[in-house]
């Protein structure tokens, strides 16, 4: 119970432009959690229940599942809301869940959101559209539809790299619409970006939580003013994430950054040697999880380098002594080896960008 | 019939790589039609079966419903299979159907597959994975494994605006390893791209057809050797988009070229006036169909706006003698108002630009 | 005298909206001429000189020294000025000279224009101001600023991969306000904004000359409406590019989309296969031209590479009967071997992703 | 003398790979100053000189010439050489100077370093080539040339926005191979970058410096391991951005974070609302200097707007008690006033994407 005091219960002792009492706000590490799959590609109940355990066991402040890591476009609507109704069943209260909710269109979210209430979770994730690229406007009216509907608090979720991105006005204007917009998430990684939406929000809204997506920049978005973060890497080291979080909120800057540093080596091998969020599924699987195979293909060659990834994964771990070494060791210092030399990338760069033009990609 | 003939009766006269007759190549002009919606939403099933009619009678060669025009990602799987068993429905057999069949993943795209083979759809077409930017490897091994248990011709479909870009490579290799697939619409509007593809594919798949879904290009992209289009401009305008097809591929290059000239400004108008594809609904509207409400929410201004696009557009059709004026008549020649003029259009570029760089977008 | 004729004798027969006889329309293929280096990286005279003659005996319509291609760039202002007085000496009028005349800032890019106007050249071609963006408003400001104050006629110079972009609007209304500009180069490769720019600008400036700097569409951008082209290829097989212009303009069409198809897997061997323009100076080298070594630093894999191009290269041109085989000949058809194979290509684009956004480059 | 200590003092106690004693590293704030104007264009030295005084005794660390901010590209190479000739007689040591020393080619630029080197200037900062976009065995081989040939010390200045990027590789490989190359500036603004080029080059080089060139990040660069920076806000407030470092440097958390966002509203107002760098330029002349008019020429409304900005500034700087109140007072609090609503900023956005997407640039 103490971890979840930490999480959620701080309550803001101000009385907000709604006139009553803000609820808690979302603050902490919020796990964007995978899915295990069974041999046949379902969802593995048992293994997703004790993965939940582990990860509060290890000191997570909450669970975020259908988010981006958890790959929700990949699971039908009735797959989405069984993977929150197993989870909300197994984590009871211990931590918050903030659930993804985004469905197919504005009517269809609402009804997820309403669904997810009717589990107490403690607030929906929605993603702004995604496949067309829709203007502010429109993704204005997209969350006022949803502000004025749901029965959730709901946290705005900006991912420019995949979906409509929500600027900076639309945030300051939904904020002060609808009380029960409370959050949001941003994975763009960029600092400037996340003070500029605080200084927007913050002065009307002291309730609302301002959580980053990108592990990479954790730490300097703590600094910077964010409330938490939803961080991949906490779904691999709990542990490690946890730690950067406390370092950092207690300003003990040295050491912080020192994480920071070790984190981002084994955020970059997860995240940029396998297509996403292959590299954190066989990460996970060395914590001692069956994962399974993903539902996205993957070609005979791929699947050769996700052996490699796993090998170089573990050695980065256990030097951590979250596992053993692989057998047969690891001969150089973790994350030394997947650095290639300034020529061959050079060499590897030229072909490709040569490559993409050539196919009218650039 | 003679309408079909001309889209799908021209058999390849040799014999394939495969070893076998080639089934008659796609070609011609597609319609990536829209979807009318009742008063509470839902499908308007009466309007699309007299929509589906009416495009035939003025002479597209095929229809293409759950495209990108087509909203495809804003209706439930359920929604899309009744799109499509509607048409088949009412087409029966009289022009070609090239169905629209990308789910959440691969099985659940290929279910989708058998069940449009099970209503005689001519093909399908599937968009490459999105929201996840892949690399060619994945969008190569999930095109590989429909491949390998589609039971109906597969048209890749490559939009990198929105979804994981299909590279040439990737082209040439599935349609070398795969005989049921067998096209692909391109929207990139990029011709030198168009030509790099053909050059890789059609020595060995001279079956192979390439589509371009870029109406702005339509006229150059057949010359420089497309089979056709799947033209969002033929759902509003089929007779100028037909004509269009039918004086290039006979080489009335000067005539061509005006109507190209013509078709660019009202595809223009109604591509970038509003959000996609909103513009071609109400273009739509002004022929006589009930579309209803778009299912993406608006904001009051965007319903304005749209109220003044639909007169300019009713301005642009009644000049070519599709709909009669608007009420009060159109001051100006159609195309010549929507021009802003240079010192706005710089002040409100250098606007945005500040305001997008301020947002962290750019 | 016959190929002048064809590139600048057409008079156009209007009077233009200046009530004057518009001169003489800028038409045809204008080589950008690459600039031969001595051995101690100075301008090669001599080269440069007999280059030129070869160029106008194998039928270019006109040179354009101190473009791209040239490497403008890479000199300093006053070796600009020298080549193009040394070119202006050498041709004495037997084809139109496009002189690249951008300097520093707007006052010694008008004194450029004024001593290229001293020398008897037909035109500047003037990019916009690079490095900065610059917004449209500035882009407009800047060439008004040159379009009242210079002595030659002013050739718009529109390359948004390099520098600050030219938009339609600021084009139009430089066309309507300044009768020394006439003509606009536009290296976008983008048909569509081709049709646009012509649309905007043709009903009020019929002697306005739009010419493409993208060989990999010159057909179908002649067919779209263009007046010509500013062509590397040209520099290379003059022959070809020529022959391509005059299939196209004559409306031969299959026989010009065969050229087409030809010249695009030159231009993408040389422009993707090393830096630019390093693969057009070794295809001229091949073509029997002392070019020397470029200015820019090459590493030693670079200059392993260029070599094996070289070859490459030498194989294409003696397909079409430019030269010779290499001594060892070509095992392969011209223009297989360069296609690197989907698995290859699959596994580089991978690891280069990943290594630019290791690097915060995507 | 005590500012120059806190600057350049701070001698690496390490001896560094190349067996010697490291020279004192670059460290604090270096201002990447503006050049006054004459009225007839010219460069104004006095105010020059009098600017320089004045931010040496606001306690800026160093000063940054022919830097981005300083227009390099405005001025032609013996004007370059000339205003860091009056800096380096005007400074004569009291804090150090980095002179921006790129020129049209690698020859030429290594002269200007040796002319610096003449001056005893303390460094030179070099942008990677620009106006090609060259790969990174290219920007390698560039570098190495300068790192061979130089004879003062070095910084990369990377500005992928402007110039070819320096990608974290080749930054490793010319920090181990050329001790004469000391630092980089980074103007990307992307803290993970940041961090993984200090992992790449700290253990091997501690004496190497990494300067940010981002205000609106200045102090989460600090916290994430930077040395210092190059902030065009110093040439402005320098009071303010000297007080961020030491404040940041001393792990003054919360404080430091309520002037970074002080910091922020500037910078952005003066970046985003006008053409860089005259937002700045403009500031400066409120500061009492005469900064006379840019070479980019500017249309009636941009002059228009630059007024409008001009009173906006002052009141931001009066707030800080800077400046006195423009006539007729500053009726809402500073920085309030220029956040456009969201609605306007919508439909501006719409219309403007449409622009751009009309014209082929996005």
């Amino acid at each position: 119970m103490k971890l979840m005091a930490a999480a959620v219960g701080v309550k803001t002792d101000v009385i907000g432009k709604f006139g009553i009492m803000a609820a808690s706000k979302l603050q902490g590490i919020f796990t964007p959690n995978l899915v295990p799959y069974t041999a046949d590609g379902g969802i593995n109940e048992g293994e997703l229940r004790r993965y939940a355990d582990w990860l509060i066991a290890r000191g997570v402040h909450g669970l975020y599942p259908n988010g981006s890591t958890g790959e929700f476009t990949r699971f039908t609507p009735e797959e989405r809301r069984r993977i929150v109704a197993i989870l909300a069943d197994q984590v009871r209260g211990r931590v918050p869940i903030l659930a993804g909710a985004a469905e197919a269109n504005v009517k269809e979210t609402i009804r997820a959101c309403e669904y997810y209430a009717s589990l107490g979770i403690r607030a929906v994730a929605i993603v702004a559209p995604f496949y067309y690229k829709l203007s502010p406007a429109s993704v204005y009216a997209y969350f006022a539809e949803i502000g004025r509907n749901t029965p959730i608090d709901v946290t705005l979720y900006n991912i420019p790299m995949f979906a409509s991105p929500i600027d900076v006005p639309t945030i300051q204007r939904l904020s002060e619409e609808f009380e029960r917009i409370v959050a949001i998430k941003d994975s763009s990684g960029d600092i400037p970006h996340m003070i500029r939406m605080i200084q927007a929000v913050r002065p009307n809204r002291p309730d609302f939580a301002f959580l980053t997506g990108w592990d990479a920049a954790l730490m300097p978005m703590l600094l910077a003013g964010c409330d938490g973060g939803t961080n991949a890497s906490s779904g691999v080291v709990p542990e490690l994430t946890r730690r950067l979080y406390d370092l950092t909120v207690s300003y003990q800057i040295d050491e912080a950054r020192r994480v920071q540093y070790d984190l981002i080596r084994l955020f970059d091998t997860m995240i940029y040697s396998a297509e996403f969020p292959e590299g954190f599924r066989a990460a996970v699987g060395l914590r001692g999880f069956q994962m399974g195979q993903g539902r996205q293909p993957l070609s005979d060659k791929q699947k050769t380098d996700l052996g490699t990834l796993s090998r170089e994964l573990q050695c980065m771990l256990s030097a951590h002594g979250f596992t053993d070494q692989p057998v047969g060791g690891c001969s150089l210092p973790a994350g030394t080896e997947a650095q290639p030399d300034a020529a061959d990338v050079t060499a590897i760069v030229r072909q490709v960008v040569a490559e993409l033009s050539r196919r009218g990609l650039m």
